[in-house]
């Protein structure tokens, strides 16, 4: 069972409203008057990281895909649980963790420690206030919205491939800028798997066709445009990518990609035509 | 670094108020007038769970171990967020989630999918609104209270040593006699690592030393003397651990299985001893 056929049979479930019928990488939970957004990432030796990574880096980057997917939302974060695996180092992973909650302000709220038997993995809860409502969803993306990237694509893929691991594994959630575009966005999520697959998914949950064009795309300083194609299919960047009117005024900067067009034969399309190959990450 | 270390280690973060100095199963969020409770708990092949565990088992026990951690603070379950790895037997998995989540009317509200390279780990994060205030803590049992269980000692030792899964992989929380027991004790905790373990870890995060008589235990019915030792150090029971004052007129059938004293050498006394060896079960 792959990734794609889990979801469609978890969508079986009896479903919270609030999960937004598993479409979004964030759930939703009314609260006394507000709106809490909740969001569990797991990372894993092998698949999200190598075998040898520095614990404390491991530790920033559970948390740190977390608060992405927070950000996204426009949602301050109020806490995370964390889910951890012992290791004989895990007094690295505690000074990583602690790096990260000092730097984005996040408390530590709970969690759980298991000893695995195998390649160890991590699972992290965020949960966050709501900024604005409606927080801006997946769904949200209208025809003839401008699409938008704020941050880099693909640095985290150079950092990978130069053994410099810096942008692989220390993402730096985009919150304010996140907070600072909800009340503008129709739509919005991170970029963690792959700028194509994660704008084909916001074009598909929308309704819509995602058009960009591959030269708008906001390389890092120097990539060389042998590059580009791969870059837009590897993750771990953590942009955010959003949708808002063409003549929408910006908060922040932001690039914009491309447009959203009725819904046609295919979610997305690059240059013009259907992508070849993968968009993105998947777990086969 | 073992679990008690790396817990000592995690105190040194910023903590959330509401994470309780990591003293408890769960966190309180307090948000527009509602406190709501938090807890996260992994499990993992070979630690939780044999290999060849039926996975519809093995979601019932992810989830069940979860909503017994709420139902120690008499929370009402508003939702779960899971972490799932991908197997080949996925749709098992899904088909127990559906029964736990149907039997306790509990909703998914969202969650992660992995496939990791190694024995399978699966984590759930349990939301809950708190139904009293305030919310049972371990930390309140008070010199003079009666401990009391709700529920049976031992039944998952049995299963697991006759090879019948039963007690051990569908471990039933007790979230009504919970919630029912909330307003009238005053320190409650479920039993997931060992009835002395978890008794003494409740004595000493209260200040007391709790004094247990052993043939006061709620054993199962035929359950022979000679397993009364190992059951009290056997987890996977959850049954429910409280204190309450002597005369307490409680809603639920419970059994009195000793009482707190003032703190001495020994967090816990079993017919008047300290009890030798390990008191359940620990990460080391």
């Amino acid at each position: 069972m792959d990734e794609a056929a889990f979801i469609a049979a978890l969508r079986t479930l009896p479903l919270h409203p609030g999960a937004q019928d598993l479409q979004d990488d964030c759930a939703l939970l009314e609260v006394g008057g507000e709106t809490l957004v909740l969001t569990h990432d797991a990372i894993a030796e092998g698949v999200h990281y190598r075998p040898g990574t520095d614990p404390a880096d491991i530790a920033w980057k559970l948390v740190a895909v977390n608060l992405s997917d927070l950000a996204a939302k426009g949602a301050e974060p109020l806490g995370v649980l964390i889910g951890a695996a012992l290791t004989d180092q895990s007094e690295c992973f505690v000074e990583g963790l602690r790096e990260i909650l000092l730097r984005y302000q996040v408390p530590l709220l709970g969690g759980d420690t298991i000893r695995p038997q195998g390649p160890p993995v991590f699972g992290c809860t965020a949960i966050g206030r709501a900024t604005v409502t409606p927080v801006p969803a997946r769904t949200g993306a209208r025809v003839g919205d401008a699409l938008y990237v704020a941050g880099r694509i693909g640095a985290a893929m150079l950092g990978f491939n130069a053994g410099d691991g810096a942008a692989y594994l220390r993402p730096q959630p985009m919150l304010s800028e996140g907070r600072a575009l909800a009340p503008h966005v129709h739509a919005m999520m991170d970029v963690s798997d792959g700028l194509l697959l994660d704008a084909s998914r916001m074009a598909a949950a929308s309704g819509c066709t995602a058009s960009i064009k591959l030269n708008a795309v906001p390389f890092p300083a120097g990539m060389s445009t042998d590059d580009w194609a791969a870059a837009v299919r590897w993750g771990d960047d953590y942009a955010l990518l959003f949708t808002a009117p063409a003549d929408a005024v910006l908060p922040v900067p932001a690039v914009r990609i491309g447009t959203m067009l009725a819904a046609g034969e295919h979610p997305l399309l690059l240059d013009g035509a259907a992508p070849e190959g993968s968009l993105g990450y998947q777990h086969s």
